[in-house]
């Protein structure tokens, strides 16, 4: 058995004083308020929080932080250069990148991610011999970072949608596309996850799948329990163009192939009408807002209040990776909307942390993580209160501390499935910063 | 003599391998890039940039920091809370807090700050015995925490504007409030700045000071040859009230009273139409933006890419401290532009970081700093690009890097006119996180 004694703990949103929590084989079995510290609990000061959830991830985009800053140009020239790195990718560069990546995320104090994959075959379109070898380098990755992730194996059958309708495949798109979606079920069926690893499905919008394909993706994936997701409405012209051809928002073309329900994840939802806010509530689907890569994309402020209000769970991705905080994705979700609507408080910090924490795990599939419950997955994020950031809020608003000041860099301990993973803020396993230079200078000289 | 090695450093823009830099007595006296290491010189890892500046600042703001993320409501309720915490301060407790918050600056590169000081009586609005006790303990609490200070003391003198005209002074703003512009003067002249330390004055807005005395107040500050800031249309209904009682825009009011003009900054800016900015434009001056904060209490967006159009110098301030990282104010200008507009790339990286460095030292009345460059302040901050946030970033994207990925965690020193105020991240003179919270729990038990 394991234990630690928290300064404080949020559980369920309230903050509460010297948590003692104990854990076996990877899930609580006990979460005590108001006890004093004992002899061979770990100490965590600070707030602890239960695991961050990423649900919005491509690995490789990290090689373009900082980089593509020095573009003008838009949501589509920016895809230029992000389809430059995605030529250069093997598994072997892709796994030593994953794996720095995605030990990022855990000194985030992120415990599991949705890996939106899309990168399966040699850059002519080639399987590989083992057709998932990008994928099981993906799984090697996260596993070696020591979180835990949902492959969230992506359909990409056409190179875009216009007026013309469906247009083929070409250049860097070549290593996305499957032949259709048959194929696609099959080599996803031949996935061979591990331990604490799920294994699910993605459309990549209708941009790249046609009404057919997404039907049979959605009940293959349904027949595998798996989670699905889906790019929708990330841009304007996506919706222009499906309305003209498909005579429906992105939507609703996914309700009407059967794809909305529970389980289902729409990406974005920046630029959706009050139908589809409709559609996604009454079909009991969530939604992975990613407003870091939004701004930086000139996406757009999706209305996340709409959402809130609809019932419609949100959580979190960070997408392209342009920064990777968790903290800084739920306070922008507030923030943009205050930009928007010129009020204060739409959300408050603990539905922040609720999008941040439960509502991304079970979005990947972890029905039980996310919070700081008996028999939950023992997942731990400790805080530091008394940084230059932190210091001065009291323990009664620790959770707005957390939210609205803290950055990742306050983090100071993540304990994954009852593992501790990060300590002190150093990754116990990766050397993160090295890694990151290391597997993006061989990628981009 | 002081020498400096840097790996990479921002020269104008421009980023340069192996800069030796040396300075004496408090000024730079050579740059040369493509240099090897010397001996003798401190090695500065990472990119260094010039001093950053924060133009806008109100020090007290602090103790709010996550406190009010509790409240729903809008600016005039936030303002309530602030006037609360206002009525608890003494000059020992305002220079307490005030020496950690000028801490808090130094540990994230600010070499520089503008302080837009108005609580200066006793509550009740009785002047201590030293009638500027309040203004002095700013003064030495900058010096204490190896910061330079601009002192921008603020006229005061009316309770607010609605269309029955100017209201009253009443409650916490007793202590904010001078008899008129005249005596304001002469209190402002009796301030006793230390070693580079200067005086300046600021209309509080013009909710706060009628145009005769805006019209004093400018002149005499003109006649200290001294920096002169305002409050300018941070929300819609000042600019209503203006409108209705004062028969045009606030920018229009300060105008006809003389207060534009090469050493005036608009702090906000927020709500302006194209005239106000042709007479900042034609009038040489410069908007001072708070785009954390300006987000925070739901102010709105402000026009940043008509002012750089225009030629209008920004810079940039915390403010109200909801964070104090001018990484994260410089990359808001341009993201929050990105969330408006949707396009990508409207300022620059180099463009940003003179908003963060040169404009703002300029705006606070030191005409040589925020740049590395011969007979300047010797002023540096040296940033890793070693971090998680930062690695992989080439030495040729480094000004993006620091711009758009750092966090001010990755400040590892800090030189301020020659001294070293932060070494590896450590403050050389205040426990900066043990001081906010002393300081902090003091005034907010």
């Amino acid at each position: 058995m394991t234990g630690w004694w928290c300064e404080y703990a949020a559980i369920d949103g309230v903050v509460h004083r010297g948590v003692t929590i104990t854990a076996r084989d990877g899930r609580f079995t006990a979460i005590d308020p108001d006890t004093a510290p004992s002899a061979d609990a770990t100490r965590l000061a600070g707030l602890t929080i239960p695991g961050l959830a990423n649900t919005h991830s491509h690995a490789f985009h990290r090689v373009l932080r900082s980089r593509t800053q020095a573009d003008r140009g838009s949501f589509w020239t920016w895809r230029d250069v992000m389809y430059a790195a995605a030529t250069r990718l093997d598994p072997d560069t892709y796994h030593r990148l994953a794996r720095a990546v995605f030990a990022e995320m855990a000194l985030a104090g992120q415990t599991a991610v949705g890996e939106f994959h899309y990168v399966h075959h040699q850059p002519d379109g080639t399987p590989y011999d083992d057709q998932n070898q990008m994928g099981h380098a993906l799984l090697a990755a996260a596993e070696e970072a020591g979180i835990r992730i949902t492959l969230l194996d992506t359909l990409y059958l056409h190179g875009g949608l216009d007026a013309g309708g469906y247009q083929p495949i070409e250049g860097p798109q070549r290593r996305y596309a499957d032949t259709d979606a048959e194929q696609w079920a099959q080599r996803v069926d031949d996935l061979s996850p591990g331990t604490n690893q799920l294994i699910g499905g993605a459309i990549h919008s209708i941009r790249a799948v046609d009404p057919d394909s997404i039907a049979m993706a959605a009940e293959s994936t349904r027949g595998f329990g798996a989670p699905l997701h889906a790019h929708v409405s990330e841009q304007r012209t996506e919706n222009d163009a499906c309305l003209a051809v498909l005579g429906g928002t992105p939507l609703t073309v996914l309700d009407r192939s059967g794809a909305l329900g529970p389980g289902f994840t729409a990406v974005h939802a920046t630029h959706v009408c009050a139908d589809d806010v409709r559609r996604l509530s009454s079909s009991g689907s969530t939604v992975s807002m990613c407003p870091t890569t939004e701004r930086d994309l000139g996406d757009g402020i999706g209305p996340a209040l709409e959402f809130a209000e609809a019932g419609i769970p949100i959580h979190l991705g960070s997408d392209s990776h342009a920064t990777i905080d968790h903290f800084v994705e739920a306070r922008s979700i507030e923030l943009h909307e205050r930009l928007r609507s010129e009020r204060r408080g739409l959300h408050t910090a603990p539905e922040l942390l609720a999008m941040a924490t439960v509502n991304g795990q079970r979005a990947l599939g972890w029905e039980s993580a996310g919070r700081l419950a008996v028999g939950d997955r023992a997942d731990l994020v400790a805080i530091r209160l008394d940084s230059e950031r932190t210091a001065g809020s009291s323990g009664e608003h620790a959770i707005e501390a957390a939210i609205f000041a803290a950055t990742t860099a306050d983090i100071s301990t993540v304990v994954v499935d009852g593992t501790t993973i990060v300590a002190d803020h150093h990754h116990q396993r990766v050397d993160v910063g090295a890694e990151l230079r290391a597997s993006i200078e061989e990628l981009i000289p």
